[in-house]
């Protein structure tokens, strides 16, 4: 983890110290969760209605599109997308579309990673995949439209700040992070890897977007350059810490609680923190990156008992 | 189509009149092919050498994207980028990453068709496709990379247009747009189809992309509103006329000049013009499609000697 950046505190300080109790933050949590759901409801699809400006999509496409978006998920990518742009000052509005493009790019690699010859996934948020429901031709489409959608929902913002923005977006979700990422997740062997292999594919896989997700909030809400870097290194943290968690979930979870099919990375001999570290060792290593986390956030200025420090806390004890 | 634009002339008139002999307008074409591929070695995949400041890709994608990207192909998005920006009084250096996002979309789109869950197809270009040789897996990644890089070259563009160029690119390759007409072309029946069905979804799988290369390019060449809505016009009556040509080579073509398996279209019982129409019926209408991009071409101010008339007869009687 990088020093804090000096001027941080002067970016973020105004926000620390909120929602101090337990209760106050799982109504935080429902409350963003809701404000996400609402913005991917705005912008997630073009709307088509009687005062809809926008050229309608083929009601297959749409439908599957609409199934796939809203079929639950934590929302942690808006969520943190909103959490920022307040911290660094700026409104929930103004990051209305970067909250729903960075679910959007979520969203679309999902689809893509579930299908046959990818992670070939049957359930995913307690539903059939998309491929499941609507066939492997309109599952790839799907993906396609919804990261396209992405782009052309940020590219709407106004302001001269949308086409930078956009390629922190693209940088992040391309071959050099998400999906980089994945293509080493199918082509490192479990066998061969070691514990820096694991945490490189692993910061591109999911420190990358998580990363962007800060950085982007950051960036909407008017911080400067300097913290937008110090939101990205305490976003990409916040992805290692969730993704040891994944791996360890992958082996002691159940379809129920997981909403997704177990034990898949080892079936599919995939490298994980637990592979490389064993389970115990992959909790240990859950830990450290936690406590990462903690100080990368401390380094933003966040107090403690701020929302970023209770939302690691919450990352790192959860179960699905 | 619509009625030219009463400013059209006053932004592309400067440019009627180039190129008169067929033996100049081959040295074009050729030139204009070699440029585009100069601007997708620059563009199109991250530059990681000793002086590239960007990140890489992991080395299997970078190699299968290279690959797909450098195998050919006729280069006619980028040539139409650039011909829109000199025609509009731009530079071909101001449309250079305007010219390799839409190879890189146009790219992205075969990679993801010629997928065995989509046309299945194991010849492109007269090479084995990117999945017979690479694996399925790495074959969507490579498409997903491809299109992510696209919105990231044209979002590094200087200038309060980058947001407008990337959401026209956006919206055409979408799903109001190429994706839809995928989906359109995988779902309309043959034996149900009308000849507006085929026109509508060939207008968004065809149309759309060359549409918006057109308007990129007279967009970044600085042309006016109503002039890069002309300019749009003309690349989606081009892509008629060349879609309704691509239909009847999947006929009467060999895959030896095609560079793609014949009868593919038959085989997975698309709806195509020669399936509403006849063999014959889709001459005639590509003669009709022709004659409608001609007048397009006409209402933009060009001269009938001009390249873009010249090019609408090159694709009217090409044999691949």
């Amino acid at each position: 983890m990088k020093s804090p950046p000096s001027d941080s505190c002067a970016n973020f300080a105004g926000f620390a110290g909120k929602a101090a109790s337990e209760g106050e933050f799982q109504a935080w949590l429902a409350e963003s969760r809701t404000w996400s759901e609402a913005q991917l409801e705005r912008w997630g699809l073009p709307a088509c209605g009687s005062d809809g400006a926008e050229a309608p999509w083929p009601q297959p496409l749409f439908e599957a599109a609409h199934y796939t978006l809203f079929g639950g998920g934590k929302r942690l990518r808006p969520i943190l997308v909103r959490l920022f742009a307040e911290a660094a000052g700026g409104s929930a509005e103004g990051a209305s579309r970067a909250a729903a493009a960075l679910e959007l790019v979520h969203t679309y690699s999902l689809v893509h990673d579930d299908l046959p010859c990818m992670d070939d996934d049957d359930l995913r948020r307690g539903r059939p995949t998309c491929h499941k429901v609507y066939g492997e031709a309109l599952a790839v489409l799907v993906g396609d439209a919804l990261l396209t959608r992405a782009f052309e929902v940020l590219a709407g913002a106004k302001g001269a700040s949308a086409a930078g923005a956009l390629q922190v977006l693209a940088r992040a979700a391309g071959g050099a992070g998400m999906v980089g990422g994945q293509v080493l997740d199918m082509t490192v062997e479990a066998s061969g890897a070691s514990p820096e292999d694991v945490r490189d594919l692993q910061r591109k896989k999911t420190g990358a977007l998580l990363g962007a997700a800060c950085e982007l909030g950051a960036l909407t809400g008017g911080a400067s350059p300097v913290a937008c870097a110090g939101a990205r290194d305490f976003g990409e943290a916040l992805g290692l810490a969730f993704q040891v968690v994944d791996d360890a979930l992958d082996i002691t979870g159940d379809a129920v609680t997981l909403g997704k099919t177990p034990g898949k990375d080892q079936a599919l001999g995939r490298a994980t923190s637990v592979t490389v570290m064993g389970l115990e060792g992959a909790r240990g290593e859950a830990t450290r990156r936690a406590a990462a986390a903690r100080e990368a956030a401390l380094g933003l200025g966040f107090l403690e008992s701020s929302l970023v420090l209770r939302l690691v806390e919450h990352l790192g004890s959860r179960s699905r």
